[in-house]
């Protein structure tokens, strides 16, 4: 890649914000890098973003979510949408590579200039998710997406942390995928705004919508929230997605006239400062007087000479010195 | 429950240390609850603990975890081991409550007094498994524990933070539980220090055996360094556990000469350490001068009117002042 050296900030946001994907790409990259740069680039975006609509899709593999994401996209387009992609895969910190197998399902998307498609290693630190992805959401956003999707890999932790950064949760589910018990270990349940049945046409379908909705009518909800709507869809043949898309119009709509949007967008505020604070406190303590101080407190703890709130103690003393 | 109400910290410890299960289950509440007795009983544990050979376990889900968990745990009693076991579920900060389908799997050990099994919940504060977990492994092991096994639900981030805990990572697989791209998403293939493949009676297993197989060949693996082995096992049966066990001690053993046992333990303080230092800082940022300080800011990065670098450069500054 050859990259034009002196490219600044001000013309890399500049050009974003006018769609060129190369930019939108390009600043992406700086915040998956963790470049020094990002403090200018968010300071420069940060007046720009606060448009698009952020739709956290989660579910379990195999339920199709590669291919609802993508045949959500054709919908979102036919409505004349600007779509911004972020597929985050917390569960790899270590290879920091894209995601063959999504980047293919999304290919029939890859030449659309109003289609933004990113994937994203969320790596190893303190935060994971928190830190990375309402950076990348800045950027889509600031770029004029009207809708950015998030999709994760995997299950477990992530959607929860999905759930806390998305305006609206869409959380996938197929008949096949294991039973009730399954579902509620994966806390589902209880972070959805829209639930989707995917493969509607297979057996079992009718009863995975049965189980949904008993428990969602467990679920104690006060009066004037939300209550989520179950939408069945034949992902593969772009069934349903009308009505997924038409849903996601309502929730926004509810989430603006209940002031809980406003809610949400501070909490992921409040996630992303908390990240980067944190993120800038272990830069110090990791190095303090030229060596590692907490690598020291913790060989002692773990030869058993100390034990770790006396550690924690002496890290923060050695901060507020 | 009745508690007696004058029971001390100290005698709580020295009941724990004489193998009391209801001791090590109160100090584990402890733990949970997040009790500011905590750091009085981690005070006291510390110098007692670091004999306990840590083993995590992870899979996605269908692969038999729970039950080849149980038959490992047979195998080592039947080796005179004091077991414990450490269920953790990351995926559900809301309920809080215990795994009741992996507890009743567990049930044929329930009676042994020398097993001790434990589901607990790892809630949705910062730190997640870093917090909880370190500690309440701390308990099993200064409660004589010989080899404690520590059980994911779910699959994604909290299995790579299973491996940074563990001084050693099993990695169940199966076959029909999806392709080479699948198991590569899960970044599996980079965390194992021993690869079983369960229901190694069925059609297939030999397939995932070879996949496995070349797919490890491929790692560069530095020379001394550790050659992680392939056990089939029928975990239903109780066939391979034997070798499952003998690998363990093997690898205990790797780590003990090749001194990766004291750098893993050390890793494994250090992250408990940041992330008690962390929660004490967010204790106090949280509520700055009678009010939340991060409130604020975050609606005002939410709002626009702020960048959440400078958002964390005002947290950071309320805090140093």
């Amino acid at each position: 890649m050859s990259r034009r050296p002196e490219q600044s900030v001000a013309d890399l946001v500049g050009r974003a914000r006018e769609g060129d994907a190369r930019s939108v790409g390009r600043l992406i990259s700086l915040v998956e890098d963790e470049s020094p740069l990002l403090r200018e680039v968010m300071t420069a975006l940060a007046p720009h973003a606060g448009h698009a609509h952020v739709v956290g899709i989660t579910g379990s593999p195999g339920v199709g979510k590669s291919t609802s994401t993508s045949a959500l996209v054709t919908e979102l387009r036919a409505g004349g949408k600007r779509v911004g992609i972020l597929a985050v895969d917390p569960s790899s910190p270590f290879s920091g590579g894209a995601l063959l197998g999504d980047r293919v399902r999304m290919q029939e998307h890859a030449l659309d200039p109003e289609v933004y498609i990113r994937s994203m290693a969320s790596r190893g630190h303190l935060g994971g998710l928190a830190w990375t992805t309402p950076q990348a959401l800045r950027v889509l956003d600031a770029a004029g997406c009207d809708v950015i999707l998030v999709e994760t890999v995997g299950v477990g932790q992530s959607e929860i942390e999905i759930a806390g950064l998305a305006d609206t949760t869409v959380v996938l589910l197929a008949p096949g995928m294991g039973d009730g018990i399954q579902a509620a270990k994966a806390g589902i349940l209880e972070i959805g705004d829209l639930y989707v049945v995917n493969k509607a046409d297979r057996d079992g379908a009718d009863q995975v919508r049965r189980d949904l909705r008993s428990m969602l009518a467990l679920a104690q909800r006060p009066e004037g929230a939300w209550q989520p709507p179950i939408v069945a869809t034949v992902a593969a043949r772009g069934e349903g997605l009308d009505e997924v898309a038409a849903e996601l119009e309502k929730h926004l709509a509810w989430l603006r006239s209940s002031g809980e949007l406003a809610k949400r967008r501070t909490r992921r505020a409040r996630d992303e400062i908390e990240a980067i604070a944190v993120t800038a406190l272990r830069a110090r303590w990791g190095d303090v007087h030229g060596r590692s101080e907490l690598d020291d407190l913790a060989a002692a703890v773990g030869a058993g000479e100390s034990d770790p709130y006396t550690a924690a103690d002496e890290l923060l003393a050695t901060f507020t010195d």
